[in-house]
């Protein structure tokens, strides 16, 4: 209790003093050489923190730019505490500057907390994939919004990779019967494939998608990919994947469906009960990308009929998933946590990148022009 | 008791009439146009066997060969009852002229089997990997052994990325986390990485390696590899693997090794607890070879140190593994039963291969020479 009213307090001083002498309304990102509120929101891990130095995308190590951040005079508060009226995050909104959240920990950017963030100019994503972020609200408020581009993109399609490999191969089921003393290689082999000879086809082809494809080519599989654009002539030639224009026509070919699409409106719970029921039977699907853009009982119910043979993905609609959600009590499924773009590996390419755009808006210099997300009001197009 | 009653009366029955018509001692291949007695012994299915039209490989559905086989006068006896005195496969060792066996539940083909089969002519092998026979023994009775070479190769090679990335990317964890209702991420993080950047080692660059090399060269690792011979120019510049003359120097380098070596005198046990206490600290193993080529307690042992950071491989010694086996206990192992070779796609191919090799049989003809493990008392190089 000491230490809750301890903390208003303060928080209530750091408001108090932040306001005074910041004109609330400036949003644009020509920072001037003053300090500057930077509150991150990541993942607590506890025991884990100091197993490996690395380690750095939790709340523990804090991307490792703290004594970087206050050696120039700026306030670093870092939390994971970030649901709720009296969650710690709510008591920064007011008077922070610059707010980092990751999809791994989604702190949920709404129009209503952006109107109350009056000194807000910049929301940075540790990582990939900004939808927890009210996009339309930060850009009608000038805020600029930025990713670290490419950072996840080859942990995401080698994790892509692997999950494909578990579903048509039929692991866990082994796996199963290791751990409970078992041994019954028909109980497996009945519904084990090899992914040679497969029809896989990727719904977007952008960075991942197209890595995954890469990837996927001496595995002399049939691949297929749909998207706005068209891949460069040399990587279709590389890969020998084939254009299709038409996303239902494309579905319906395809042994396995790989999600590489953002979460948009348009993409919001696309794979509903009809369009699954228009799926081969025994259709494999790995999705990392969201978890919304699924209807999560119609993957539940197709996954327990069979017309799904197996669903793989680390993404959940809502995250954390629930303890009831209806995913991970489905057959066939071989899912975890939002994790494949926060590696070791990933970890420290998003935090480079992260400590590279805070040096740049110190400094009032533009960011790499693929980072931006909403940039001057305008959302990227992948987000449109 | 009368079933059994039955069998056995019958099974005594055809022993007597094998024996009567056929020349005991003669053990060459130029077959005479007569009724062969052939043994399969393969794993039972039970409940899967009809739940795939082209899941061939159990004892119910016989490799598909069974009309074939019985409508040209042959007896074919199928059976997954392959130890002590009494099984069932036991009652036609004195009569069986081709006895087909298969690595994932391996029929030992021991010395005294092989003085016994007084008419047996031909070893054939359902996939790959001969071991289970003492080659020696058949080599000196002048008998065949031949596999369906190229049958698994694939599946294997498929299955080996798999388990490499389901290790390096700390898959597991994340499983359970979701199947036991948790969601920490930071507790599958703090261990997990992308397979890019690794240096990755194989122990032979047979056919398995060699196609497993490939699989990995779009995952821009650092390939070793360490056999014999050299793999040919072209390929090494196609996969950038390096050769290494020097097992134990290889080994060192390697943050992932592959075994991909068969089980010979040489190679039994090479993986003991000196040559283990050599490798990098949070090395990860895979190993579908042959489960003897590791030394079992010290696999368990390095694991429960942390030496070896991941175990997974679908090989154990013995097979079945017994309810007891450390590895089923050990940490950080992602084992399946012996399963990689066996997919429908591997059994369609090692069906028609048996199939095709029975055939030439059949009419004296010599199989593809690349099947051969014991041919006229020699041991295929491989096996030396």
């Amino acid at each position: 209790m000491d230490m809750a009213m301890r903390r208003a307090a303060s928080s209530a001083v750091r408001a108090l003093t932040a306001s005074s002498g910041v004109n609330s309304f400036n949003r644009h990102l020509s920072s001037a050489p003053e300090s500057k509120k930077i509150v991150g929101v990541f993942y607590k891990a506890n025991e884990y923190a100091s197993k490996n130095p690395n380690f750095v995308g939790c709340v523990e190590n804090a991307l490792g730019i703290r004594d970087w951040l206050e050696s120039q005079g700026h306030k670093y508060i870092v939390t994971d505490d970030k649901e709720g009226a009296n969650c710690e995050l709510e008591k920064h909104i007011p008077d922070l500057h610059v707010l980092i959240t990751t999809p791994f920990h989604p702190a949920y950017v709404t129009a209503e907390r952006i109107k109350r963030a009056k000194n807000l100019q910049l929301l940075l994503t540790a990582g990939i994939g900004s939808d927890h972020i009210d996009l339309k609200a930060a850009a009608e408020a000038g805020l600029t919004v930025a990713e670290v581009t490419g950072s996840n993109v080859v942990s995401v399609a080698e994790d892509e990779l692997m999950r494909i490999l578990i579903l048509v191969r039929n692991f866990l089921p082994g796996y199963h019967q290791v751990i409970n003393g078992d041994w019954n290689v028909a109980g497996i082999a009945y519904r084990a494939y090899d992914l040679e000879g497969k029809t896989v086809g990727t719904v977007g082809a952008g960075r991942i998608g197209r890595l995954l494809l890469q990837r996927l080519k001496p595995f002399n599989c049939n691949l297929l990919y749909h998207d706005r654009l068209k891949i460069s002539p040399e990587l279709e030639k590389e890969t020998g994947a084939k254009f299709e224009e038409d996303l239902d026509k494309m579905l319906a070919k395809c042994d396995i469906i790989v999600v590489n699409t953002p979460l948009t409106e348009k993409t919001w719970g696309m794979f509903n009960k009809e369009r699954i029921s228009k799926l081969k039977k025994g259709v494999l699907i790995v999705n990392n990308a969201r978890g919304a853009i699924m209807d999560t009982q119609a993957v539940a119910d197709a996954c327990a009929s069979g017309h799904i043979a197996g669903y793989s993905g680390d993404v959940w609609y809502p995250q954390p998933a629930p303890k009831d959600h209806p995913w991970r009590y489905m057959p066939n499924q071989a899912m975890t946590p939002h994790i494949s773009g926060t590696t070791i590996d990933a970890q420290l390419r998003y935090a480079a990148g992260v400590k590279d755009m805070l040096d740049r808006y110190f400094k009032g210099d533009d960011f790499p022009e693929q980072h931006y997300i909403v940039r001057k009001g305008e959302l990227a197009s992948q987000y449109r």
